[in-house]
């Protein structure tokens, strides 16, 4: 077996054997496999797809490249929530509190932004003092204290997946269900929840464009889990728009806290987050999703969920009164009047990516306190000179044209 | 513009313009785009296509990476000959005296054996002294002098083929109509030929597998010799069981004097190099290709085409009679009576390459000495014990068994 005559079997389309995968995948991670090889593969793969045998294969492969988290010292079924990235999304601060203060175990580990999605451990770093990189035990002991923690990976939790997806960011490879899949169900596996709720994000502002693709990442995540045991439910959520109003780290904590608080009631951003967190209860506790509704409606009136956010953030050493958002604030004013026909969700990523709230290249500093607040959402009217957002400026001084954004049709 | 949106466009099979073939094949070469992104690339282009304006753009920028050739200080019409390679390919040496024998003007670079196929230039560096690496002042003189010489690549010729080369073959992407297209005919044009025959091999032995391969090869080399005015014709020639009996550098040698001498009238390596040279005169001369033909056939018999090979030879400093074939030969003997099905031309180049007759990687030493004589070939009955061919072994210990190779079939 050599790396070019597997590169030439999935050129050609047949299946690749678990051997073949697995002597490739880690001769990669060995340095046996050089990086232009996998690059080959890796666009193979993509154009001509995978067998659900190759994808088991893979994700098994991934899975064992690292450790494997023992969350069976904590007490209670661990529930578990992905979100396959968009603009402005910060449901996990918001849904993780709600379902902890219902005593569903959370342990949720997450990733930071790259290019024009940002990241959960982005957002919570801009909480001063937040502390984002716990150690396994720290966590396990967090989780059985107050029933949540908020952690970034642990630096050996599947490898495999790290290297791999360097190389797919720089060659337009990161467009592959069976790598998506794999790549997300390998990192929930290892890190130990037994029931894993997926966030399925469609639009143009997701990596997943079409409604279609979605559903076959769905199908594909359910059959993954089903093979390592692990109840996997998803759910399919709108990216075509930005989510909520605040894009961009610091702006999309105060979003989440407001939130939690019961404000944007009816909203899109609010919707979603009661859905996720009433799926997340109903796997946990075994309740309908009617019932867990109710649940995670009334914790979110009676104050706990919010509570729950304040333990954690405290817990975990952080500090919401020091949240720094930039004082160099620009209002952007409508050009026309009309209906919001859209806003384009990938451009005020990278509106906001420009002004430096996400890393455009591994490395980066990032500027928590930029970003833009939305005044209008779709399906507003909107008068000419009227604010449709504020963006909040950093160092960078080049930014697309926050106009460019937003589809405005004259009634 | 940047790499990952170019290699993007063409996952989505989109068409890219000139501007993005230059900006990354050229990025590639000054090393501003990573081998890595251009593997990637190359999956994308071998599994998605090329359209011809492409393909018309990438050969010019493969041909203006380097140097381009000025024969106009050679009088009359200059003619090239290439052949897409396979198992004991030696027409270059029959055929390039047989045209020059007969005033065409003859400049031919060739190229090093890389696989199991062997090389022109491999071949004649097998007969002791013989010059290979001419510079341009030198070929020029000698074309002027005794109309034909024989080369290797000077070093600055289509150096961007050099670099796209090395990478597609470590990474399974050697195999695309368009991408051979565009090497070739970069090639051709940049060393100044007016007219060029293409000698399109099909077969197990050979890259291209199939007849519709070669048509589709045939249809665009003679387009892109359209684009830059140069008569392009094609010949598809076979390449399923080795080109005539000898497997070697120095065995092909002597097998190239000997159908000079007019030896193995009526065998298909004598047939294919006739229809090669007559095309050639035909191209060059004006000639109709029956008149052609007879020229050829008259300059065999006559004793010119063979006094035309070794002028060649003692200009360029070689000596035949210094030709070294190995002494420690084995003859093996067919372990079947019945007829000869096949002689699989893959099996009998891997075996010779495994002798030690082709470098497997870049840098490795060649043994001139070795090889295979087939003593029986396609369609010949065969007893039980009779000798099949002799192989002529070098310094390696392990090969394949020759009698793999052989199909028979009992009457």
């Amino acid at each position: 077996m050599n790396a070019i005559s597997v590169i030439d079997k999935k050129r050609l389309n047949q299946e690749l054997s678990y051997e073949e995968i697995k002597f490739i995948f880690e001769g990669f991670l060995n340095g046996e496999v050089e990086d232009y090889q996998m690059s080959a593969l890796l666009m193979a793969i993509v154009l001509n797809g995978m067998t659900d045998n190759e994808i088991f294969a893979l994700t098994d492969i991934f899975i064992n490249s690292g450790d494997v988290l023992d969350l069976s010292e904590i007490d209670g079924v661990k529930v578990d929530k992905h979100s396959t990235g968009g603009i402005g999304d910060k449901t996990t601060l918001i849904v993780a509190p709600i379902v902890a203060s219902l005593g569903v175990k959370v342990c949720k580990m997450s990733g930071r932004g790259l290019g024009y999605t940002g990241g959960t451990i982005d957002k919570l770093e801009s909480i001063p003092g937040f502390r984002v990189a716990l150690e396994d035990d720290d966590v396990i002991n967090q989780v059985n204290d107050i029933g949540v923690a908020l952690t970034s990976q642990t630096k050996n939790l599947v490898p495999l997946d790290k290297v791999v997806y360097s190389l797919r960011d720089v060659t337009a490879t990161v467009e592959s269900i069976p790598l998506i899949a794999s790549s997300i169900m390998s990192k929930k596996i290892a890190s130990g929840a037994e029931k894993i709720l997926i966030d399925i994000k469609v639009g143009s502002g997701a990596l997943i464009k079409t409604i279609e693709d979605a559903n076959k990442l769905s199908e594909l995540m359910i059959k993954i889990g089903n093979k390592y045991n692990r109840e996997v439910r998803t759910l399919v959520t709108d990216m075509n728009t930005p989510l909520g109003k605040a894009i961009g780290n610091s702006l999309e904590v105060v979003e989440a806290v407001s939130i939690l608080r019961g404000h944007g009631k009816g909203s899109y951003l609010y919707n979603v987050c009661v859905e996720l967190a009433s799926n997340m209860v109903s796997m946990a506790l075994g309740d309908s999703l009617e019932d867990a509704k109710k649940m995670v409606i009334e914790n979110i009136n009676n104050g706990q969920a919010y509570e729950k956010f304040m333990e954690i953030v405290k817990y975990q050493g952080g500090d919401v009164t020091k949240l720094k958002v930039s004082e160099k604030a620009k209002v952007i004013r409508s050009n026309a009047s009309g209906v919001i026909k859209n806003i384009d969700a990938l451009k005020i990523g990278m509106l906001s990516a420009a002004l430096g709230s996400s890393a455009m290249k591994q490395g980066d500093v990032i500027d928590h306190s930029v970003g833009v607040i939305l005044h209008k959402l779709k399906g507003d009217t909107v008068n000419f000179g009227e604010p449709l957002c504020t963006i909040y400026i950093g160092s960078e001084e080049y930014y697309p044209d926050p106009l460019e954004a937003f589809e405005i049709e004259a009634i």
